[in-house]
This record gives structure tokens, sequence and C-alpha cells, in this order.
């Protein structure tokens, strides 16, 4: 997820600057250090191809192309490559880590090095689609086509770039008339901080839960890496949301606790001047935080993960080293309340990154009411837990007074639905931020979740992220059902489509969606896509099989 | 200098296969131990770009290109890069080496990687000429252009591949909207395994014959890593006919004697099984030859390296140990000797390659007659100082026969031209390699020099490998003035055009000719054109002012 442009910020950054002092002074080295310390030991696993494979046309396939087999390898690895020219190879599964192949010369001497073009896909549209001339809004850089000149022959070819993929075209652009050679050997060195293998899933799991809980396991797994990745082809790095996500779905998984505890700290450590969380951070070429890329909606969640990560782990010593980074984030809806108990839409969204959803035209006022009121809720039961609930004691009377307010400017009980901004749109976001705040009654919960799914005009999720809170809605809404079928229709909708890992942006009308302006860019692993794992896991009853 | 195509050699691969017994099975190894024992340690110095400039068309410019300075290179790594796209910068030399250089951030956060194309030329036209669609006949991957993509800025990127360029152009093929960053430092590691500074030249040299001198200096450092290259950029191997050109120069320059007997050493261990030397040999990734790439005229000019290897150095050690191999090569000359005392031309082109120049059409009969005279001489006297000559019986009298039938069937006294084959061509080839052999007297040879100048149809050298015996033949016959004015016209020609270095092929009628199929891909700093080094220095005399 990257934001385009980011120069609107620039109100803030001023704000930034003038604070007169880091509030984190006393720690951030601390927190930076501890991150650093628990920098994972990488896995690493030898994965070779299972076949060659030719793409094919086909309308009913994901983005339109199909990959058939075609060669065994063994064939493949004893032909010329020089006559060959191109191969398309299948590794079966999606990996993430560093590829290598061997050259051997087959006739003739190798006297002139041997140039190779190299497409590392995540899906087969990927390999299908030219990427020249370029038309995406992010840096071209991110697609997975590399060059390689090889000067000596025999030898091993490596890739330094590490890249995500199953499928890989290898073309020959240049090459000598006077020998003869082969490719061999063709490999993956594929990495994760996955260390654990998770719990069996009970034997009354529906089937088609099944699948799905295991491509999101594969998910998770590879963006499990020296940090909880977004997605290990791209954008490659932590970001709060994706965190949150991620963190839930290992808890109920691999357990890699000290992963999530990594993140929580070099989050803080990044933090900005004000001690307001930055929304994404980097790990190289030295951990630096995205200058000014406040999302004001991953700020606060960052309360969340913290809260979970206590209750998964009774880590309290983590929690209480970190709680001044929560209890400062509660200032950011303190700034923005107006006196009627609302949340200053317009200017939050002037100011800060309100992102909540890909989706265009969505307006985030009910969301971030919602998220504000959820916010204060899990800090408060996290202070609960710290002991420290007197150092909020604003907090429920802000609760009260916020609720009061979504309730009558949000909520209209004759509709039974939530309407956000001055054109009262009607959105999933909208009804899902304000079931999970908890303002809605039970009933009134139900009915907005019902009915929103009955307005062909509502303006449903755009990605994975915003439908995780649409399942989390329906579950606390007590919708268990449709939670249920929500999880088999989106998520095994792309497991239909022959997703082998949940992907950033699947929208079931529009496969060829982007949130950056080419599909093939599209992150087609991507963390916040895991989330099944989670709901599946903690919530075995609701996903079995019917009797 | 590669062959295109060698299965034509097959006849001669089969005869090599049958031979009985290795005629070196007990030294082989030695001999290959040996050169690997005088593995020189490459000298590194780190050299920067002196400036940017631009491209120009130029009718006047070598090849239609010249390159104009615009900014200071201070200016260059102060700005945007992401604005600037792209860059040509100007080391003001010919290296060698490996090239890195640095990445900066100017504003924002490096939230995506960047990705380059760099290209490096020994000349403008090499930048400014696209690769693609590649026309050559040898392989792509020579040219020189590379793609890195940079995943992590602030960052060094270094260029794996050795390169062999005067000028770098980067691209900027792929970057972020969210953040400015600027090139730094620019540098290249060039590496040589020369390490004497040459004596100067006279005073009286004369003031155009310095510049050569300079440049062929230049062009024999450059070659000389851990063989006697022939192009640092293209092949980048160890030829027999370059040894012998470079060994020359190297003796009365660098005297860097070791590299000579290394490459010695490493041709013979490198021979075929029947003990005939392979015109080019690898080092990477182990020592090997070019399997069947036998070539009559290199295989008999080891036996002159050798030679004059002795003369320089007085090693007799490594003579008497190489003995064997020049003593078998002169059963090659034995071997396609007819009765009537001249070499078999028809079989013999048949089954070896015939090199002796680039140039179309050129009728080789009467210089494998010259040259095969010329090696049975070369390698008497040889074994002369060996004390050998007793093992050479009957070479006296196969040089009497041999040279007799020149003069009757090569020779015509009347013209006083050399004519080669059945259509009795006359060409530069044929009267240089006659006069170089000693069958003619001064007179003739001073003739045949003078007249086939005046031939307009006369076939003239296509490269200055050629170049080098015709000067040779002129010394040999007297014509000082003219050997004066041809090191001045044709290699002054090269100055003249903007040589750094000098030039594998260089035809002044047409600046555009490759024998490869595609001008880019020759070689523009090629060590068969460094032997004005040679002839400078070991004749002072001829290369002084004019009173």
């Amino acid at each position: 997820m990257i934001k385009p442009g980011l120069f609107s910020l620039l109100l803030l950054c001023i704000t930034t600057c003038c604070y007169a002092q880091d509030p984190y002074q006393a720690t951030r080295a601390q927190w930076l250090a501890k991150a650093q310390q628990l920098m994972p030991q990488l896995n690493e696993t030898i994965k070779r191809p299972v076949s060659t494979v030719a793409l094919v046309k086909d309308e009913g396939a994901f983005q339109g192309w199909a990959a058939k087999k075609t060669d065994s390898l063994d064939i493949f690895y004893a032909s010329s490559f020089r006559q060959k020219k191109s191969i398309i190879l299948d590794f079966s599964e999606h990996l993430t880590g560093y590829v290598s192949f061997g050259l051997k010369v087959l006739t003739g001497t190798a006297d002139a090095p041997a140039r190779f073009k190299l497409t590392f896909g995540e899906v087969p549209s990927e390999i299908a689609t030219p990427f020249d001339p370029y038309t995406g809004g992010l840096s071209r850089a991110w697609l997975q086509d590399e060059v390689a000149t090889v000067m000596d022959i025999p030898s091993t070819v490596s890739i330094a770039r590490r890249v995500a993929f199953r499928y890989i075209k290898i073309e020959l652009t240049g090459s000598s008339q006077n020998f003869d050679f082969a490719i061999g050997d063709i490999q993956c060195k594929a990495v994760t901080s996955v260390t654990n293998i998770p719990a069996p899933l009970s034997t009354a799991t529906a089937s088609g839960i099944r699948a799905i809980d295991s491509i999101g396991l594969a998910t998770l797994k590879e963006c499990m890496q020296t940090v909880y990745e977004d997605g290990p082809k791209r954008d490659r790095r932590l970001w709060i949301g994706d965190l949150y996500l991620e963190s839930l779905a290992n808890s109920y998984s691999f357990k890699n606790h000290d992963l999530t505890k990594r993140c929580l700290y070099l989050l803080a450590g990044l933090s900005g001047e004000k001690g307001y969380l930055i929304g994404t951070v980097f790990e190289k070429p030295e951990p630096h935080p995205q200058a000014n890329q406040y999302l004001m909606d991953y700020a606060l969640l960052y309360n969340s993960a913290l809260k979970e990560y206590l209750t998964a782990t009774n880590d309290t010593e983590t929690a209480n080293d970190l709680w001044p980074v929560a209890k400062r984030q509660l200032d950011i809806i303190r700034t923005y309340l107006q006196p009627n108990g609302m949340m200053d839409y317009e200017r939050a969204n002037k100011e800060w990154w309100l992102f909540f959803d890909w989706k265009d035209g969505l307006d985030r006022e009910a969301a971030l009411q919602g998220l504000a009121i959820y916010t204060l809720k899990q800090t408060y039961s996290l202070a609960k837990a710290l002991h420290k609930e007197q150092e909020l004691a604003d907090v429920p009377s802000l609760i009260k007074k916020m609720s009061a307010a979504a309730q009558s400017n949000l909520y209209d009980a004759k509709s039974g639905l939530v309407y956000s901004g001055k054109a009262r749109q009607v959105s999933y976001a909208s009804q899902i931020w304000l079931v999970l705040s908890g303002v809605l009654s039970d009933k009134e919960s139900k009915q907005v979740l019902l009915n929103v799914a009955k307005r062909k005009d509502a303006l449903y999720p755009g990605a994975p992220y915003l439908y995780h809170y649409y399942v989390h809605a329906l579950i606390n809404a007590g919708l268990n059902a449709e939670a249920k079928a929500t999880v088999l229709n989106y998520w095994g909708g792309m497991v239909k489509k022959g997703a082998d890992t949940f992907w950033e942006v699947y929208d079931p009308n529009n496969q060829y969606l982007s949130p950056y302006g080419f599909f093939p860019i599209n992150s087609y692993c991507h963390a916040w896509s895991c989330t099944p794992v989670y709901f599946i896991r903690k919530y075995p009853e609701i996903f079995q099989k019917q009797d």
C-alpha cells in the first residue's frame, strides 16, 4: 500500500517540526535496540520447480491467463536453451527468496557471454503482460524482471534481488553461435521467519474453509520476514495496519510472538517527534520511518495491536514499556474531537491520510468516528489490564459523548443504516466501523449489516483489508452464517480463481482493478488478506461443516 | 576476433581424436601449474569521471558522433536524477574495471526501488546507437548495457560485470514519485597487470609519433590483465596472434615478461592432443581451450613469440621447457608441404582456419607459404640459441625448397609483384609475407611493396593486425620512410578521429566496417593494434623528427 503523493501532509510536517520536545526522548533508543535484538534468523528452504508450463489465454482463468503443464524438468534440463530460447517454470507454490540456476555447455566451447531476461510472476498474467511501456503510478522497479549477463559458462547464476513468485520466465536475449548450452538446477532459497507448524484444523471444518485456511497460512508465512511485510513482492515494509491483521492471524497459527514484539518496538522507536506513530517504516539501509506518512486510522490501530499482543502473550513488560505510545495516540482523537462529540473529519482529512480501504469516493466520516470510539475502548481495556485506567480518567466520558454523537449524527433508525458525510453516503465501511465501535445495539448492528447488503448502490469493500473488518463486524453482530458465507464467497472466490496466496486487491466484479493504474504491479501475496486464518481458528464453531 | 561457426573443422577434430598419445603427457600438467603460479596480482586504481557530456551528431567525428562537455560533476551530483532521468559521463580515458556509484535521497523517503539502465561505451557511437534490435553475428551479451534494480536508497550500486569504456550513460527507468534522489561518486576500480612505467621517448621523436606511442601504450596496458587479452571489452581472451604482437610491444615498454611467460605456458598446456596449438584459450571458470579452434597461422606464430621472448629475457629455462611445442608446430608445415615445395593451401584451408587478416575475399596461399618459411627460419634460429639445431636437421633444406617454390610460383619478376591463388590475386598480405619470409632479395622486396601501393585493385589490409606486418615488412625492406608514413597515416588516422586506444578494425575508407555485422560490437581497444609502441621504441631512428 503506497499513497500516491504525500505533499498534502505539509501542514502536519510544520506542526511536527515546531513541537518542543520528543515525548519518548528517554526510551526511543532502547525501543530501537530491543527491536534490533529481536531480529529473527530467517529459515531457508531450497525449493525447485515442478514442471515447465505454457501460458494460454483462458476467459475463465484469473485475468485471462492459465498455466498449462508442458514438459517435465528432465526434458528441459537436457535440451539446448540456445534452441529453446524461452521457458516458463512453475514452482507450484508461492515463494519468497533468492533464485539461482546453473548453465552447462552441451556442445562447443563457451566463447562469449550469454544474456538472459528473467521475469518473476506471482500470477500467470504477470508473466503474460508486457511491462513496457509502463503505465503504473508506482515505481516500475517493483516489477520483477531482471537482466543477467553471464560472462563464463559453466557457471551458477544468482539473482541478487529477493523475489516473490510462483512462475519464472527465462528468455535468452544474447548468445554465441559457437556453443550450445542447457539450463540446470533452477532453485529458490525460500525465506521466512516462520518456524512453528500451526495446529491442524478440526475435522469438523467445512471443506471450502480448509483450502482458505491453508492459503491464508501460506500468505502469512510469505509475509513474515524480518518484519511483518505487507507484501513480499511489493512494498516489502512494515505498515501498522498489516501488522495488526498479521499479528491476529499469527496468534492463532504460527505463534511467532517475537516478530509482533519486534514490530511494535520498531514502530514506537520510529514514531514522529510529537509521539504520533507513522504509518509505515523501513528496515534498510537503517531502520527509518516514511517521513510524514501520518495515517490516522493506522496510528489508532496500533493500540489494538498492542492490546491483542498482551492478550495473546501476557507479556506485561512489553505492554508497560510501550504504554506511553498507546496513551499518546489517544491525543490524536482529543485533538480532532469537536464540542458536539464528532471527530472533525474535514480537518483530519486535510491533515492526515485517512485510509480505511482502497475505494474511490469513499466518505470516511462515519468510519473515523467508529474507529475513534473503538480505539478508546480497546485502549481503556489495555489500561485496565495494566492497572493504568486512572491515566485515562477522561476516556469513559469521551466514549459516551462520542457514541451519542454517532447515534444521532450517523445512524438512522428508520432506514436502519449508517450514513456518512454531507452526501449521506451508504457504504460497508460506515456500517462496519459503527458496529465495531459498539455504538449500535446488537439488533441495530444486525440490521445495518443486513440492510447494507441489500443496497445495490452501497460502496462495497475494495480490498481484503476492509473485508476483514466486515467479517469481524458480522461476527460481533452475531451474523455467524453471513460471516462464514463472506469468507467462502470472497476469499473462496480467490481460491476458485487459482490463488496460491491471497491478493492485495480483489474485486469479484473487476479482476483487473488496481489502485496503481496497472494490475501486474498489484501484490498477489498480501498480508492483510491472510485473516481468514484468524477467524477460522478463533471461531471454529462458525466454520464447521453444516449438518 | 571470433570465427563465426567452426563446424567446418570437424575433419581435424576426428583426426585429433584418433591420435594415439598426447606428446606432452609428461609435462602438460607442469606447464599449467607454472602458468597458474605466474598469475599476476592486478593493480587497482580508482578513477572518476571528469565531466558530463552530450553526444552531438558531427559528420567530422568518428562514426558521426562527438562528445561535448556540458556540466561539471558538482552540478550533476547536486541535482535530482529523478528529474534529470539520463546522463552521460566522460572519464576522459579508456578504462577496464568495475564501476560503482552512490545514491542519496534529496527529499522525501525512499519508499520503492529504482531501476537504472547503464550503457558503457569505448567510443561515443556505442552510446548513441541503439543496440536493439540486434543485427550482429556475435553474442548480443558482449554489448555493455546492464540493468540495475536498487532496492534501498541510500546505497552504493556496484555493477558486477567488468567493463571497458570511456563513457557511461545512466538512464532512470523506474522510480517513485515520493522521493527525489541524486547520483554521487561514480567511480571505476580500474585494473591492469602493468606495473612499470616505460622509458620516455627520445626528444628527437616526431610529434605525431609521440601521440601514437602514448595511445599504443594505453591500448597495451588495458589489454594486459591476467593474460594478454585481445580486447578488454571483447573477446577478453588469449589468442596466440595477439600474444605475439603484445609481447613484442611489452618487451620495449612495460617489460612484464612474466605475463608473456604465463601465456606461453598456458597455450602449451592447453594445446590439442596431437600437440598442435589451439588458437585461443580461456581462463575461466577453469583454463580451457576453444575446442578445435585450430588456427594455422597462429599456431606457427607461437614459435616466433617464444623466440622473441628468449631474445628479450635470456630465459633459456622456459625456452627449453617449451621447445618441444615449437618443434612440434613445424610438423604442421611438413604435413601440408607438397613435393613441389608449396604448401597445400587448398587442403590446409579446408582443415584449418587460416586467418592472416579480416578481409573478405583474401586469397591466403602466398601468405601461408611466406609464413611457413618465416616460421622455419625463426624456429631454426630459436633452435640455434638453445643448441638444438641438430633436432631440425631437415629444416635448412625445407627452407631452400620452399623458397624456390615461392619464387617460381608466387613471384613475378616482370611485374615486380607477388600473386596468390588461381585467380592471381594481388594483395598486401601476399607481398608482406613473402618479404617477411626473406624469399625475395632486398631489391625485390622494395619493389613488391612499392608496386602494390600503386595498384588500386590490390586488397589492402583490413585491420591493424596486418598493418603491423606491413610496417615490419617495410622496415625489413629498408623502406623506413614508408614505414614511418604508414604509422603516421594509419594509426595517426585513428588519433585524428579521437582514439583513446587503438581499434580492432580500422579502415580509413569505411569507419563503420565490422567483421561482425554491427559496428558497435567492434572492440575499440584491441591488443593487436598497439604495435607502433614496438616499432617506435625498437627503431627510434626511423621515427625521429625530420630535419
